[in-house]
């Protein structure tokens, strides 16, 4: 792409540095930008760089915070015996999105790959381990991808909480509601027929 | 979406007032630049602000420029007898990266729509029509979207240009290269053989 502008082409280099963003979309955000009154614009940079610059983790979860704790672990009407485990911000955000659940959150940071060269000292595991000591944490519930990394870490954290008095679980998994059964994947389907309910439970949690 | 920072929620916010972006992709970007050095958020948040306050209009042909004359313009190497009159500046680049055009371009920032209210006078028609007085310009070549608008657009110029001394072409419209035949629509493939050309010809423009 040939630019008569260099504003123009740093602005577009920028933006093409983004995840999913190629030169021409980045173009069209660019022009949109350009055509967007100068305080709107300076709206847009401030904030990001506001976000950047004053964003801050929770202490105690490792959350994306406005403070040295995060909202979900300051406020009073959570279950503070219950704690997530999830694997980033993303899946925090997905979670309280549900508005389903009230307890509290440890974002690990990732998950255990060796692949990787992701091994439990790089994730917030250690901290965990603290809190669960610590604070009266009852259960921990395992929200981890369905594969063989999220598994590893599963494991992982039940072995190191094994002489702890704390409950473990994992999130269900199973045919996902308006799903059709046709195109599920036979794992799934298969562990969806072994681990049946009963229907009244069904309605119930419905 | 649920936030627990009032910060990544403000730059979510802004990024899903761009253009084909939504609350997910916008999610995604911020995280992206959370994960950044704060150096290069502060390159990235730079270049979108210095491109907006600093951008220039080019005089001559409305293009977007660094200073009062685009480069494009204040080229010694270029044909100042052609010009191309386009609708915005994306068409300028697309054109441009071809680099198979060495004239001037005219930018109109849009095209005659009675029907979204844009007549003659909200376009950049007038310094165009004082541009071919005084300069030596010898041929318009008109690159604008083959509609109704486009058609509108092309017959105005054409009217206004008439008792000056001026050749107006437009581009060629046919079937792409690499294009099917089937799944050209009838119009293009109707107009291409009408508008055939003897093979030499199209040996030599390929």
């Amino acid at each position: 792409m040939v630019f008569s502008s260099k504003l123009i082409e740093d602005a577009v280099t920028e933006f093409a540095k983004l995840p999913g963003i190629g030169k021409k979309t980045a173009l069209r955000m660019v022009l949109q930008l350009l055509k967007m009154d100068e305080g709107r614009v300076d709206a847009f940079t401030n904030a990001v760089s506001r976000m950047r610059h004053e964003v801050k983790f929770c202490h105690t979860c490792h959350n994306v915070s406005d403070g040295e704790v995060c909202a979900i672990c300051a406020s009073p009407g959570r279950n503070k015996s219950q704690v997530c485990i999830v694997e980033n911000i993303r899946d925090v955000i997905a979670i309280e999105s549900t508005q389903q659940y009230n307890g509290l959150y440890h974002v690990l940071g990732g998950i255990i790959s060796p692949l990787d060269g992701i091994g439990p000292e790089q994730l917030n595991i250690a901290t965990l381990q603290q809190r669960v000591s610590e604070a009266g944490v009852s259960e921990l519930i395992m929200a981890l991808s369905p594969n063989i990394e999220g598994d590893t870490t599963v494991f992982y954290i039940s072995r190191m909480m094994k002489d702890k008095n704390v409950l473990i679980t994992t999130i269900a998994r199973g045919i996902a509601f308006g799903g059709e059964l046709e195109y599920a994947d036979e794992l799934t389907l298969a562990k969806s027929i072994a681990k049946r309910l009963p229907v009244e439970n069904y309605v119930n949690t419905r």
